[in-house]
């Protein structure tokens, strides 16, 4: 797959960055919106670069203002002022956090105020997979200090742009695509009957990072005999054994952008009850892949898959949609299930992840990822197998 | 180290969490709090147990109830359900996630009024080093919905309750810090000039996981020849060469619960400068291991250890703090700064984390992690070598 894509770089050039921040003030100019502040972790780095696994600390907040015209503004801790100062962000503005009595509110009032001399409206993601990374109450003081300024949802700016990924964007996914496919397709020459979930785990993992994955933050999956019956687990002391079956789904990064697929084995043999199951997985996923292009809605190609689960006498799973977005986070925008409606277009990279239940309470599900083309889907993770995957 | 502690086991016994949640529930009474709402993971694995890397999607909020009497309740997605009937709840709650009109938010109102129903206050974590991971959308219409409910800060619950660890959580800070020192001690080993700085933290991540590291989600570091000058980086191409000094700082997990120190090395020599930059840092930390006892507060420990540096020649540092709590998260409260003022206990976790300037804009940084025990600190990291080590 990754010979259809330029050799990937882990950056993205200045350019794209104007391109992204032009692109966003056009939106906000569209829903009227003065200003864009920014809280989390894959906004923050959307605008200007800033990678630094140093979110993972609860401690310290960080603030991008996007204003009206030109560049935007970090307002960030002065810990990450030499990271950030090697962005194509050149206005950064530094407090010494933590400083819990005003941590860094001040300082952002003060930007709000210059870039907003006027008061008007600042958008703030506030929708669906969004939330404030700040303390509540600094929230409610930012609020209160930000006379003549209201607080609109700002949403969409993000959705709308990070949806539609760019050729540089989708050459990372594609990369870190093709090193998961390699891993879960060399998986059975490493993984045994006799290993524990733990011990299956820690082997992928170690192959991924092997194999030139930046990272493995997103690794679930289960096993148990003849199918498993939660998706979400981290690994156990369950012993993986002859009659098991095996699901690992994984998040690994390359150069910040993620996949997100997953793959089934059994272990020696393999009921037909399971084996019909993936069957019908496969079925679903394959009519997935065909049927995604630009102009269909998300709903749509949900009940493209959904119809064949149902034809297949299977009613769903637990998950509650069959496919999301993907790129800096393993889950994004938009949300490939009932009421959705997003229209598809070209650029977007997606998964197609149908799932259904079988043998009272077991869990079958597959995944796959893709780049929506002029023409279709365009496959970023290799295929699954045609028919389980029997280890021996 | 770990002979100190009882083999650690991965999770916790239901008397651990009935008594953690009775202790909320004191600490709440006194608040004033009718009850006690969570949305954040380490919130909601401390009452529940309930353990996954599915947090990573922004897609779905989870909420954990606390009412003043009887066990926590889980408000949570459907395909959690079969993870969190795993733990010691067992009023589990779900709907179909996502359903972006109403995300949870009706389900969570009818389980606040059934448990306040003569309304009253309704605690949430707002505070320092907290979030509302929830979209601001949905907390707007949360708090409308809630007629006779006032919201009131709650952060004082969770902070006072996971400073101060349990012997069980120790038991697991101990573990990882326990591999994680191995792995610093054998890095000279395997590290060497010649290699990207990329391939050094592959190579360290690998080897974490290789000795029994549940995880390793927090690696940052930075190298340069005679210093580097940040110490929040990602890996970089950037060439370890003779003449670099190389910075790794870690927050790997065991049974849920993280490390945080560092390890400085240089590669075939070092400046007389670099030797006592890390002598002082090192004095400074030794000087916080003696401190350190019940009793004092977190700024008279940070002052001890600035008065090494002061004393040294040295201003401190841009990273605000000289250390913090660890446990769940790779940083949690307290601070070791001026103006935090907490009151150190037995059974706190903290990282002693003096760090100065030197040869114009180069950074040393140590970090310990240690346990408060009755008569003073307990190492549970191995203390850095004396002098900066070289890998020749």
């Amino acid at each position: 797959m990754t010979d259809m894509h330029p050799a990937a770089d882990r950056g993205f050039t200045t350019q794209e960055f104007e391109q992204r921040t032009a692109a966003a003030q056009k939106i906000m100019a569209g829903l009227g919106l003065d200003a864009l502040l920014l809280t989390t972790e894959p906004e923050v780095r959307y605008f200007t670069g800033f990678d630094t696994i140093f979110w993972l600390s609860p401690t310290r907040p960080w603030f991008v203002v996007i204003p009206a015209e030109g560049a935007p503004i970090a307002v960030i801790p002065e810990i990450g002022g030499p990271s950030m100062s090697l962005t194509w962000i050149s206005d950064v503005r530094t407090w010494l956090a933590p400083q819990p009595e005003d941590d860094g509110i001040s300082l952002l009032v003060e930007t709000l105020r210059e870039v907003m001399p006027n008061g008007g409206t600042l958008g703030l993601p506030m929708g669906h997979e969004t939330h404030v990374r700040i303390p509540a109450a600094d929230f409610q003081r930012l609020q209160e200090r930000l006379d003549g300024v209201s607080v609109a949802d700002g949403t969409d700016v993000v959705r709308r742009l990070r949806m539609v990924k760019s050729r540089s964007e989708i050459a990372k996914i594609a990369r870190i695509c093709s090193i998961a496919s390699s891993a879960f397709e060399e998986l059975p020459n490493y993984i045994k009957a006799g290993d524990t979930e733990r011990q299956a785990f820690a082997k992928f993992k170690i192959d991924l990072l092997q194999k030139g994955a930046d990272d493995v933050p997103y690794l679930v999956g289960s096993s148990g005999l003849g199918g498993f019956e939660d998706v979400i687990n981290r690994p156990t002391d369950r012993m993986i054994e002859d009659g098991s079956m095996l699901l690992l789904d994984t998040g690994a990064l390359w150069g910040g952008y993620s996949c997100d697929f997953d793959r089934n084995y059994a272990f020696g043999h393999a009921s037909d009850e399971a084996r019909s199951a993936y069957d019908l997985a496969w079925r679903a996923t394959e009519a997935g892949l065909q049927a995604a292009r630009p102009g269909i809605t998300t709903t749509y190609l949900w009940g493209v898959m959904a119809k064949v689960l149902e034809d297949g006498g299977c009613s769903g799973h637990q998950i509650g949609r069959m496919g999301h977005g993907l790129g800096m986070q393993v889950t994004e925008w938009p949300s490939l299930m009932p009421g959705d409606n997003t229209v598809i277009e070209e650029g977007m990279v997606l998964t197609l992840e149908p799932g259904l239940s079988f043998g009272g309470g077991k869990m079958m599900l597959h995944e796959e990822n893709i780049v929506i083309r002029e023409d279709g889907a365009e496959l970023l993770s290799r295929r699954a197998a045609r028919e389980l995957p029997i280890i021996t």
